[in-house]
């Protein structure tokens, strides 16, 4: 995570200033400029696409729950760790399914920035 | 929603084709050009700190669960509408709570494209 792409993502979408300024972000609750978590989830998913979760259908999320453990930092370095916890075939249709995916994005200390409980849409092999 | 902006997150964040491309998205299960799930989710935090949801410190979202009950269209027209559930004050820190607040994004038809149980983090006055 760059400063610049930081204050980049935040002054599109996230305008705080916890994530705009590093002065203003030193006298926050996050004590330093944190990106925001959104941007965090962001890049969560282009590591999910990118390799991270190979679905030959691609990543249909329907929804999940999300935590933000800690803030995400300029200079941390991302990876992100996924596990197919559940598969729920569709009743209606044969050739789909639901399954629960649970994605740890962590630092550069292995420390969790991002836990995302996704479920996503699955297709059978033609 | 522009049809521009749409590829321009999808290249950035999540390079999928049903994000990058008309002709492949309409061969896809979107039946169309669909922004990313996370675009969406960027946008609303943008209406939520831009007056959607005045709160004196800040929006700081521990975490919370979201659906995308449909996808957000080129063209598409967001407003989010927000609603405070609940407020559970610390039993540490005398002033501070966390809130759930429920904030629904519709698009211009009225129809929901994306649901967001907020947990965040807020201040007493001091």
């Amino acid at each position: 995570m760059e400063e610049a792409s930081i204050k980049e993502f935040a002054a599109d979408f996230d305008p705080q200033p916890f994530h705009l300024d590093q002065s203003a972000a030193r006298s926050s609750i996050f004590k330093g400029l944190a990106a925001s978590g959104w941007h965090t989830a962001a890049i969560a998913m282009r590591l999910l696409v990118s390799g991270g979760l190979p679905l030959a259908n691609g990543i249909i999320g329907l929804g999940g729950d999300i935590t933000w453990p800690r803030p995400t930092r300029p200079g941390d370095i991302l990876r992100v760790e996924s596990e197919i916890v559940d598969i729920t075939p569709s009743r209606s249709k044969p050739n789909q399914a639901v399954i629960a995916v649970r994605s740890t994005t962590l630092n550069q200390n292995d420390e969790p920035v991002y836990v995302l409980n996704a479920k996503l849409l699955v297709f059978k092999r033609p």
